[in-house]
């Protein structure tokens, strides 16, 4: 059931999409706590038109956020956002003279009414 | 002031965005804890860059994000994910030889901080 | 470590993406909870397929989600709220002819395990 959506601003050429995807999926579906691979759905898309605060020359940034239902430990999340952020600071780009934020974000999904199934 | 998110993987070949936002307005605006129509704002996009587990070949996902102010029981919650699943479930075409996923997530946004307003 | 995240279904024209980013992270990164004005990352999509209720013509909405560290008090959330609303209201068009939905989400991220980086 984990959602994995990464955004990153089209500053940061030479970002490869499917292999920054191939390596968090990798990390996320191998937890204990994800039972099975297929349950990781990730996304990325690469922002357009963004604005990093006041004085927004020369700035970039990758976010993650992954959700998952409700019930993981504190400590179980932040093994998740560890793995994440290693991977971030592994593949993100960094072109010259551009000063790029990586974040990521564990988020619960409200387990008692999500919704699941497969064609 | 419901908030619906529609994605799905663009291999999906054939799915009516139109068609499926406006079942889902209907099955969501018809519910008693809705009480303005107007207020549904959906929205729908495929999702060109996406990699679902490990093994990703011949596979697809539509993903439902609602989220409404908090308040709601677990009960409303579990209807309007039931009703939302049904939609899924009637609209999402299956191509050959590709294992869709389905999935919906109820969210609760901060009541007290909600601003709305219409010009 | 704010995020922003703003949404305008794409029959406003003539809004200023730019524009508008502009002034939203100048109240955001103006507010005394906010140390670092680099920290706020906005984001703008044009939505080319929405759908607003059952009886959808004539009718558009901007939706901002704001993202924060948990631990800000309601009155904080409350005033991050009215501020964008404050921008919302004197830089959104609107178009002659249609309803148009303004609205602002202020949403908890989990702080255990949030994780950020500089490059």
């Amino acid at each position: 059931m984990p959602h994995l959506y990464v955004e990153y601003s089209n500053n940061l050429t030479g970002l490869n999409e499917q292999g920054l995807l191939e390596k968090l999926n990798a990390v996320v579906c191998g937890h204990a706590t994800v039972a099975d691979e297929a349950d990781v759905k990730a996304r990325i898309a690469a922002l357009q038109q963004f604005r990093i605060g006041t004085n927004p020359a020369q700035r970039g940034f990758v976010h993650v956020q992954l959700r998952l239902l409700a019930g993981r430990t504190p400590e179980v999340k932040k093994e998740l956002s560890d793995a994440i952020a290693a991977v971030l600071r592994a593949e993100v780009p960094q072109p010259a003279g551009v000063m790029v934020q990586l974040s990521a974000e564990i988020a619960d999904m409200d387990k008692a009414s999500y919704y699941k199934d497969r064609l």
